[in-house]
């Protein structure tokens, strides 16, 4: 076969057995040996963040973290995230959405108190990551919190040797081309920030036009500019056939990505819950990564590690 | 450093080590224990050739291979060859070129006896790699010895993870495109073969012209096309900027690859005796290897055991 399809559980199992390692090493420095907690707050029906829910619950309990489901109702979702913020017991907090719709979402996520953010989603941490700074404190001893899906995605180039072993950080993606299709605040576009903050050219492709994300060698500050002002056919035709990789996360089981323009041999990886890739990918890709789920909750759970590490030692 | 060097020597460390370990379980297996031999033919006084006589020497005496350096004279060679052809003791021979020219060094080579034709130049090896055969025998257990240094610059990109950890055999090189300077019998036109075999498109390029090695992903067969009659100035600018990687090796000072034709990132490697590549290399290569002779001679040692097992076991 030329073409192989590689499962998020199998890059998930390295990266949890980390995790597992890490949270023994420091329950061995400390003298309370209470494991760490993670809440999930449910304010929401819909049947994906359930599904999300009860792969953390199973992720925790196989390494050791305590899990709690916490249900609750839109009106009294502040509520509970302030009881959880004042909570010593808690050390990580997420919640799943959509809730509100987009815009709602996001300031919920922006506010998120950064101690308990588990996701990296709050303002601090965005912008920090924007402006390529990887420590939250001028001594570079607290690393920055990154959003768990975009992360998953960059382990999974790691796992895959598109980040190449040996050239060193941050030029890892140097040379290569990335299209990433979704631009949302919580994975897409801070995903193309990191992996051009990581040497990569990235497109940026929404429904209404495509960015280009790069850094030149020599310069740390990350630059957007406005490649095409529409991501019409004609735009796609441009941009899709010089993609080494093809990252797509377009929530709609209606949209797939054009196949034929695809380069020989890219890499595609699906982070939507309807894969955005049709069966022919097999005849274009050289590997397929049609989900990232289990790999975004050993994510979930490395940054828990973090902000208990920051918390407690 | 968004550029990095990689010297032969890290590279061969590794495959070195093999070899060490490989020898030291035939020597397990076998009645008796006298070491592999190889003898050195040397009837030139081309500095390179004494250069590459001192590494082996070096390399055999670190492995536990007996080396034999025999200096002879172009008239005394076909004799030198024949009774080391004939002589039990001896395992492998290598002669360095050149000697009497292009044409006669090739006959010289085709000519080799394939039993001790240690650099597998020899037309019986050369015949199985252009048609992509991998063993000598049709039960697949006498496995082809190929070229020294075509394999020591694959051995390279193995090392360097262009050829791709996860993909299968023979399709590691998948999606890669590759320019290859020198269509050489004994290095150039095996290794763009070689490529090929392995999934890449590439571009074999000599002062003539520029000819398209390439498989399709499903067949199996080697396919050659000539794609331009020329490689003046204007075919390069149309080549290399494709190329993911350029390898190198014309045997002139004078010749140096033009830098601004590059893809930003590409892997640069050199195998002529004088760097192909001039210091700007750094302001656009990823990785850059200024030669490969000390992986050739690991790879000289590979051979070697592969002769003297298929002999002796």
């Amino acid at each position: 076969m030329n073409f192989i399809t590689v499962a998020a559980g199998d890059i998930a199992k390295g990266y949890e057995q980390e995790v597992k390692e890490e949270l023994g090493a420091i329950l061995g420095r400390l003298e309370k040996k209470r494991p760490p907690c993670l809440v999930g707050v449910l304010a929401t029906a819909d049947p994906w963040a359930e599904q999300y829910a009860a792969w953390t619950e199973k992720a925790c309990s196989r390494v050791g973290v305590s899990f709690i489901l916490s249900r609750t109702t839109t009106l009294e979702l502040d509520a509970t995230l302030h009881a959880l913020y004042s909570d010593d017991t808690v050390d990580g907090v997420m919640v799943y959405y959509p809730i509100f719709g987009p815009e709602k979402d996001r300031k919920q996520q922006e506010q998120m108190a950064p101690e308990k953010d588990v996701e990296g989603l709050s303002s601090v941490f965005q912008q920090k990551l924007y402006s390529n700074m990887r420590y939250l404190d001028p001594e570079g001893h607290k690393k920055c919190l990154l959003p768990c899906t975009s992360l998953a995605i960059v382990k999974t180039l790691e796992y895959l040797s598109v980040y190449h072993p040996l050239m060193p950080v941050p030029y890892k993606l140097r040379g290569k081309t990335i299209g990433v299709i979704n631009r949302s605040e919580t994975v897409g576009r801070p995903l193309a920030a990191m992996l051009a903050n990581d040497g990569a050219k990235v497109f940026s492709i929404d429904r209404d036009n495509i960015d280009l994300y790069y850094r030149y060698p020599k310069e740390s500050q990350l630059q957007i500019s406005r490649f095409s002002p529409s991501s019409s056919p004609e735009y796609l035709s441009l941009v899709l056939p010089m993609c080494d990789v093809v990252v797509t996360g377009v929530p709609s089981e209606h949209f797939k990505v054009p196949v034929h323009l695809l380069k020989d041999g890219v890499v595609a990886i699906n982070f939507s819950s309807h894969n955005n890739f049709p069966p022919e990918i097999s005849t274009k890709a050289s590997i397929h990564v049609p989900s990232v789920g289990k790999v975004t909750v050993s994510m979930l759970l490395r940054n828990l590690l973090r902000l208990y590490s920051n918390r407690h030692e």
